[in-house]
């Protein structure tokens, strides 16, 4: 296969792949927002068929000699090109390494786990669920073995959702903290809770999703490009840049909650909207890894949407909306509101302040379930035990413990530790580009184009482009460092709550 | 090939072809329901990739092996199996008679003029349509001389929409409903108009959903199959008897036109809700032609929909969400509104009595079209001429002229036939279910489940099993003639306006 042919095979092959992704990206989310509830099974059937055929367009001979011939001639090539041929020889590999029949036996496990965990959820019966975990946790074992059998499994599946991440850069980083972030949690616990009563009023639908609009022009999404549906859990996808979506979920007596959803999907949407028009319809057109992506929504969401200026643009758009339900609140009051914090139960729901330690827990849960240091049916009492440790809270139930996320259950071990990551690459993204500007007059009128666009220049444009940590380098500017982010909780929280 | 290879063959290409007309489906109905307008290039670049595929899927010297030989054991396939057969075999031959790269450019062309189409609407710019109308009329000119070089275009485009129709036999219809029903409309537009003031107040969007909720449950549409959206045009799809969309466009100064829109459609999604489960995942598993199946919309929307017994049931409905809008108003007075009959601009808002002459007009506009007789420049003023000629009513803009209906813009031309042809049958399905059992006391209490289990019996549950003729034969017992048609519109409206 000369270098031409193999440039044109994988044109070829993206195109397809960009195809493919489109549609079953758009039958998923017609499943989770618009799909009466019996199509599930028929679009089971259209996703299997579709999964099978994107598998071997990518796993078969002809695509790997294309794949090698141009990381052979890397010198001959684009460094895009070479980018290109660089991912998919990685997806290649994995898909390679894990036999067919394991990974459809996975994938049925995943599809069962998931409707016996929201079951079992509802019911809090752990003892329904825990067959199904073990289950996935050996094969996540085994698939970490076939895909690096030199190195811990545990290294292998944080590898897999945030490249270079080990445990041996994470137990220090959790250990941080837990370390300096306790005592402030302990402190701030000891506090007053600041008022947050006028969230809890009646916020009919209809002006919610009026406000929604409202805040996505806030945040400068174009709605050209960008649009919103409802759905029990808000998620971003995205088909290209032209073709972003975000979803938010409605409660009619707390209007904050949808509120933080938009804006946290919103970072995530700038993100995708961002990408350059040149990587476009090629598997560079999307954000990085997990953690960068965790980076700008938390960053739109907590270190603009929950800043005092924010709340200063935010406060006329609610009185706007919600004039009744938001008579006489002052900004300083909307702020301290939107940055209660308690320690709590449920991840989902937690503030800034605390949210490091949900994930803490579920790093070091992880860690045993791995191992096998602990057995599945100990987790509970274990999850429990470091709710006590780390936060001080009584688990009432497995309902509001171990049963509470989605990821185990969906298959994915590894994941968690990148929303923590995330948060903290956010501050330091924030801290760089102070050195450069100042957003909070912006932010404070209501304007986001400068922040946008300088993560936009640091980060979105790239896409996959750049390895990810040279995207957090360049945006950073100098080596990862935690203390950032324990300095910014310390700093916002002591003086939020008068320590 | 033996049988049984070609028999697999012919299962393995139908559970192909569910899967991607599933996605391309739901792709499009995204389109038109939830994407961001500047998404339509990245969703055309996708379902002209899909086309190809699905193209090459069925036109393959395996395909054609497989149902030859299918074809040529009918004595040792069953009944079902030979009319897959058939059915995949004049898809076949369609699709082989026309070059991949049309195919593929049509369609490409098709998605790019429905977005053109749609804002060119917006700002009744025909100039800016045209173009797309011209390349649309020439592909459909050429595609039909593929299919059949002996046959005039215009017939074997209507013969794709409804085997067996052709000009010959449609000349005389429209001339019967001209002839018929002009003096009946002359008669009626002299008299004065029913009182409809009552739904042109306003009717906030939020209740119209609410409306539709309680509308859909009357005709006995099951939710969890059976979804609805908004889009600009109403329309219906269906991906499987377990997955089906009815859409609507709400109007807030008039509640009568979303509220017929849920009834025509979710008359469409009672035919494919009704198909067999025998059927499903198969090419049998849909409605078996387009005058079928506008034969049931508007049996629902016109023969049941707008009678007296309905608007019953409707009114206690409307006053539930609309009690303010519909104080005082009476089930008579509910009835003659609903069939205010005027000559009118848009079809789509055209009463039951001239809704054939809007037919017959784009029927004859058809007909120049495919002849080449008009320029496609021309057809604004030929358009605004013949609703001059056919209903005397003067048209003040394109939006409310050529540019109103998406068919053409959607690459269907030789659709329109089907609405007249589809409420002539229904009319003579009704005189034989009246033969059998009286359904208006079901129909007064809300209670549709009879008229829709004998629907199902003779006609959804077939879907495409028995030929169109035989199915319709099967439901009216007897020769289609269209008198019974023009003969219930002239009792109806006799009786309506006293003439």
């Amino acid at each position: 296969m000369t270098l031409e042919q193999a440039l044109a095979k994988m044109n070829e092959l993206q195109a397809a792949q960009q195809a493919y992704n489109h549609a079953m990206g758009v039958l998923s989310l017609d499943g989770d927002t618009a799909a009466p509830s019996a199509s599930a099974k028929g679009r089971a059937e259209t996703m299997g068929y579709l999964s099978g055929v994107t598998y071997r367009l990518l796993v078969n001979d002809e695509v790997k000699e294309a794949l090698e011939t141009i990381l052979s001639e890397r010198s001959r090539v684009t460094p895009m090109q070479a980018r290109q041929a660089e991912l998919l020889k990685e997806d290649y590999d994995d898909s390679v390494r894990i036999p067919m029949d394991e990974y459809i036996a996975f994938s049925t496990l995943v599809t069962q786990s998931n409707a016996v965990w929201h079951e079992a959820k509802l019911k809090s019966d752990y003892a329904a669920f825990a067959p199904y975990l073990e289950k996935i946790i050996d094969f996540n074992r085994r698939f970490a073995g076939y895909k690096d059998a030199t190195k811990p499994a545990y290294d292998v599946l944080l590898d897999g959702f945030e490249k270079g991440t080990t445990t041996e850069a994470l137990d220090p980083f959790f250990s941080l903290l837990r370390e300096k972030l306790t005592p402030v949690i302990l402190e701030v616990a000891s506090r007053p809770e600041p008022d947050t009563s006028f969230f809890q009023q009646r916020f009919p639908l209809h002006d919610q999703r009026l406000f929604s609009d409202k805040l996505m022009a806030l945040m400068g999404l174009p709605r050209d490009r960008c649009g919103i549906a409802e759905t029990e859990h808000p998620f971003t996808t995205n088909f290209n840049k032209w073709d972003v979506r975000i979803t938010t979920h409605y409660a009619e007596n707390d209007v904050a909650d949808s509120m933080y959803s938009v804006i946290h999907e919103g970072g995530h949407a700038l993100y995708e909207l961002g990408t350059a028009d040149e990587i476009q319809f090629t598997n560079l057109a999307s954000g990085a890894t997990m953690g960068l992506h965790e980076s700008q929504s938390r960053f739109y969401e907590n270190l603009i949407g929950r800043s005092l200026p924010f709340c200063r643009a935010l406060l006329p758009l609610m009185q706007e909306c919600f004039p009744q339900q938001m008579q006489g609140v002052t900004a300083e009051q909307l702020y301290a509101a939107v940055n209660k914090a308690r320690p709590s139960l449920i991840r989902t729901q937690a503030d800034e302040l605390t949210y490091g330690m949900h994930i803490a827990i579920r790093y070091e849960m992880e860690k045993l379930m791995i191992s096998g240091d602990a057995k599945v049916s100990e987790l509970p009492a274990i999850w429990n035990r470091m709710y006590k440790d780390y936060l001080g809270v009584t688990v009432p139930s497995d309902r509001e413990g171990i049963l509470q996320d989605v990821h185990w259950a969906g298959g994915q071990l590894g994941y968690f530790p990148s929303y923590a990551l995330g948060s903290a690459y956010g501050v330091q993204m924030l801290s760089a580009m102070e050195k450069e500007f100042d957003p909070w007059a912006d932010v404070e009128k209501g304007d986001l184009s400068r922040v946008t666009a300088w993560l936009g220049e640091k980060i979105h444009r790239y896409g996959k482009l750049l390895t990810p940590s040279a995207l957090l380098q360049n945006a950073i500017g100098q080596p990862f460092d935690p203390n950032f982010y324990v300095e910014y909780l310390q700093k916002k929280f002591s003086a939020l709550y008068r320590l």
